[in-house]
């Protein structure tokens, strides 16, 4: 048997414990499917004392992550302190210029450096490998880069963040509100204390903005990402989306456009039950790939928490401990090629938009007049009932109009004064 | 650049015919994610004037595959021939015996003789690679065998079958029975002329033994595989079991019992909508992988047709095009270490049973007597109604049982003279 993988962890939190754990529990069996043993020589963290729950005998100790970086006895560096620069950074950079490879589960980082510390990677002859940064125990990134690798990739659709994807399930099965569903969430540890990385979709657009690249063979662009949270969602949509047969859902989807462009978005939408990703509940993940030979195809799993993440992260290292290598996006980063970036309003879909109304006669014709002038057709239209105070919600649903066309529409409409409220809008993606 | 990885594919049809559309489509993007061009060197088919839409100018033609797989100047020879044994078998060996890398998309050959091609393919430093044996385009080989490969896995659980998928899906879409919808299937091209192999359930079988093999580290083992086909399984049953709230599908399942013995069965069997498989429709496949540390996972695509399994065997290429190795089934095939085989009479679980009897007084007391006396407890029972001949199913779901109790208590059932025909049984998964 070949000489042991030594590797070093820089940050021991639940992730780190958990890959720590996970090499502990399966040794043997990690070891007969290298070839050769996976051994943690050292680690660091901010608190030595802290209990993890798995013992850190035998293992050198660094107070600062970034000494661990330079000084330990390791051929991979595994990064799992998080957050786009600071520590994190330093770490990869100084691991990279030892000639290490890295294993890295931080999204933000390589969203913003990704391409550049994949140059001084590949320079440096060494992997640096992120299984762990997307989708979290879904093994998508190997999907991509190589499972489906003979395939030019049309569209890829994610349910990307597990925080969001749990809000809306029991927003939806239990009727209670966003701001309710999230101190629940926090609660329970699905969500931080500071949320807003996850349900402002920031935390999606980063991964969203690695898989691009991994489809399309693009440098990672995270500036070009259309974004928008979950916040704005309330239960009275999703009440309707209900009625009208649909799931509301933040997905990011990426898109090459038939005129070339590649079209980034992350969005809460409707989605019709039949879409695969209709079904994935909770804190699942689940990617949604289109390639020209393949057809469709749908990863599903747990998308964070430490056994899922750990298992990403070593399913990395022990591709590093078998000596296989791909380039960090798929290709050489010195070949990812930009593509025009498309921005949001050369979107063609279906919209979904609500508006609470003044009761009197003429709204409705008021509104069916803005979508008509800005030749808009609407699919369905409801409105029932009367609330006490003689406001009532209109919900259309669209046919297929460009996203400019129905935007205009509804400024039309917030200059009525029937309007009691700023319109709410969104996309429906009808990935079947 | 890298000097082109040369292949040669004996075996001409639907696949093979789309391998090579394939690889001529995306060229281009093949070579920039190998670093090298994957260059077909020679061809080899039964008819060489057949019509395939693929260009084979500049191909060194073979009669023989086993003339091509001797003799052509080739890295990689690509057998689509099929069947477990003759020319596909002559193919492989010749290549192996060359040291010539394999790729297969041929589950009959190695669910017979996997394991020792395994070990020819490992003397000789070369792949033996089999991602489009199963499930078509699904990347389920390299999801086991790279991207969960740190966990220990405890269940399998695949819709391995397409045509006999797509028949139970017809068959509940429309009420139709079960030779009707498969007359269609076969106009279709979805079942062949001889569909025994698909609709016996022989096919999903050898996946299931493959699947077993990577995820367990067994040999592979189809002698010991259970296996129901589904010409038995009636649009009455479909029927029930709708009312029920279940959905009837061909699984294959593959489980380490707690006895640390391994259970391989394939049957139809009835499943909760709330199975991620039970929305699978279709032709489409979907393959669910429960980990210790990742959890559940699931993988769905098309499991079948040039393209999908195109982009499989391409897939295969590009990873021996890169040099990247795994042994075929995850571990050296000298480490495959065989577990006890546990045969289905140690399965527990719910059953679905219907037996359809005489209308008249104290039958039921004989079926609640039978299930009674035997220890299986009923959850549900549905009579319904009376047939003109007064004959009238009965409809049993039981609590969790011992397989060899429920066919005691079926046995006894069989001698009552009540019973117009023998019992319906199928079993109910519950994978949730």
């Amino acid at each position: 048997m070949a000489a042991p993988l030594k590797i070093a962890i820089a940050g021991l939190g639940t992730v780190g414990a958990g890959v720590l754990k996970l090499l502990a529990a399966n040794q043997a069996l990690i070891s007969a499917r290298c070839g050769r043993e996976i051994k943690v020589t050292a680690v660091s963290a901010r608190d030595k004392g802290k209990d993890r729950g798995v013992s850190l005998d035998g293992l050198r100790w660094f107070d600062k992550a970034v000494d661990l970086a330079k000084e330990a006895d390791a051929d991979v560096i595994v990064e799992l302190i998080g957050g786009s620069d600071g520590d994190a950074k330093a770490v990869v950079e100084a691991a990279l210029a030892r000639k290490r490879h890295v294993v890295t589960a931080n999204k933000a980082l390589l969203a913003h450096h990704g391409v550049a510390l994949a140059k001084t990677a590949e320079a440096a002859g060494v992997s640096l490998a992120f299984e762990a940064a997307v989708a979290g125990g879904i093994p998508i990134v190997k999907a991509l880069r190589e499972g489906l690798a003979g395939n030019a990739i049309s569209r890829i659709t994610g349910i990307l963040n597990g925080t969001c994807n749990y809000i809306l399930s029991t927003m939806r099965a239990t009727g209670r509100d966003f701001a309710d569903v999230l101190k629940e969430a926090q609660d329970l540890g699905y969500a931080e204390a500071d949320p807003s990385f996850d349900i402002d979709g920031v935390d999606a657009a980063h991964k969203l903005a690695l898989l691009t690249s991994v489809a399309f063979g693009t440098p990672v662009d995270i500036e070009t990402v259309h974004v928008e949270g979950i916040r704005h969602v309330s239960s009275i949509d999703i009440k309707y989306a209900d009625e009208f047969g649909y799931r509301i859902k933040l997905l990011g989807v990426a898109e090459r456009l038939a005129n070339g462009a590649i079209m980034q978005r992350v969005y809460p939408c409707l989605i019709t039950p039949a879409s695969p990703l209709a079904a994935v509940e909770g804190v699942f993940n689940a990617v949604l790939a289109e390639g020209d030979f393949v057809g469709r195809s749908m990863y599903e799993g747990r998308g964070a928490g430490a056994g899922p993440t750990a298992s990403a992260v070593v399913s990395d290292l022990m591709d590093i401990a078998g000596g296989r290598r791909v380039p960090t996006f798929g290709i050489p980063a010195a070949s990812l090629r930009t593509l025009p970036a498309a921005p949001l309003d050369q979107h063609v879909g279906e919209y979904y938009v609500r508006l609470l109304v003044a009761d009197r006669p003429g709204v409705f014709a008021d509104v069916a007049g803005a979508f008509r002038d800005e030749a808009v057709s609407m699919e369905s239209v409801l409105q029932r009932g009367r609330n006490a105070d003689a406001k009532v919600n209109v919900v259309i649903i669209t046919h297929e109009a460009p996203e400019p066309a129905v935007l205009r529409a509804l400024k039309r409409l917030q200059a009525n004064a029937a309007l009691q409220e700023p319109p709410h809008m969104m996309r429906i993606e009808n990935q079947k």
